[in-house]
């Protein structure tokens, strides 16, 4: 069986595609990484590395266009700065954080960093390439602490459960998708990659476009934490 | 409230664009035209025509990159010629029009029109594209007669519905799809866009990339029956 995982190059991604090798098989593992805009496009470099730790084959494609007007601070078309701080923060305490200049009409509380259906999107181009390229599975690493408080409505279960089953009707039955960290923490993805000895050096998250993890964004405080609810320490952030 | 309006430049959309005009108003209509590398590219053309003539916003995007590996019949990326004669007919009696390469593990049987998960990605695509400008409802014009017999596994009702709860929660309830004709046939589609007097001699729905429509593949065929039982002849047909 073929499975096509998602690999953004940072943490969640890197352990689901070492657990994808683990359990299919190098040459059966197809690694599909996307460029979006994002401000942080030092996690393509570290996707390639990842990919090529694990001498899987690695399709890029470009959806920038998609979004270009999303307003998103995750993105290099925002002039918008990426809030520092952890999300749990973001959402309890900050007020001007929400998404675009649809506040009117947001019951939701999007946060700054929300790229509009970035997930539902990333799924359905993993959808049609996988059924093109022969794959029955799609893997990827939305976990827990991103769908917390619905700071990322596209991480969540029941979003997870519903594309899932939009991908299976709409392939033929011939693809689903397998998120499974979808019920987990942050913390316990990492303690997962360290039994499968992930090489998280080469991994990268911070949201800010610099030569060295920032330390203060909320992806690297998260990962920061998720490490030391390990007893470990970051190796990205000891490389700075 | 504004709406995004996927038009092909075909009947359907073209209908699903009449009724949004009229029923929100062109200011408040974007129409989304996506090229995906078919062989029939005459149909974004005329999906210009059509958006002129209603004096709405467009917008075009190229997935061409995503489907170049589907080995569909409908795209340029393939030498497979698309088949002659009705959906019906394919799906009743032709035993070679499976999709791609995948028969040994298809339960489903993909005609070889069928583009991976398609309108799943055309949906996608909107749902990021329409919260992006503050759109709340996607329209697309998927209809009873595609769906029939799961000839397009992507444009059932079952799918339709997967795809809107996917879309709302992954939007954080911020957009949804509307599917007008997703109960009912071309036929129906056509009376009600005879009503509203869409000027149809602008539209396009070809599956061959000739001057004039072929008249004898599935399309054709299926739109003349169309405008026949309304007691109408195809305008696209007349113009030939």
């Amino acid at each position: 069986m073929k499975v096509l995982v998602l690999v953004s190059g940072g943490i969640d991604s890197s352990t689901a595609l070492a657990m994808a090798v683990s359990k299919y098989g190098k040459e059966n593992v197809y690694a599909l990484s996307v460029i979006y805009g994002q401000k942080h496009d030092r996690e393509i470099e570290a996707s390639k590395k990842i990919a090529g730790f694990y001498g899987v084959e690695q399709h890029f494609i470009d959806l920038s266009f998609i979004f270009k007007d999303s307003g998103s601070s995750l993105l290099k078309s925002s002039e918008k700065e990426i809030p520092s701080g952890s999300y749990a923060r973001q959402k309890d305490n900050d007020t001007d954080l929400s998404f675009g200049e649809k506040k009117e009409n947001a019951g939701t509380e999007l946060i700054s960093t929300y790229v509009p259906f970035r997930n539902g999107l990333f799924l359905a181009c993993a959808a049609s390439i996988a059924q093109s390229k022969g794959c029955s599975v799609i893997i990827y690493g939305a976990h827990a602490d991103d769908a917390a408080g619905s700071a990322y409505p596209d991480c969540t279960p029941e979003f997870n459960a519903a594309m899932d089953r939009s991908i299976i009707l709409g392939t033929g039955n011939e693809v689903h998708i397998e998120a499974p960290f979808v019920n987990i923490t942050k913390a316990d993805i990492v303690k997962r990659g360290l039994e499968l000895k992930v090489p998280y050096e080469y991994t990268w998250s911070c949201y800010e476009g610099g030569e060295k993890p920032c330390g203060k964004c909320a992806t690297c405080i998260d990962r920061s934490k998720a490490f030391a609810k390990n007893g470990a320490e970051d190796p990205a952030l000891k490389r700075s």
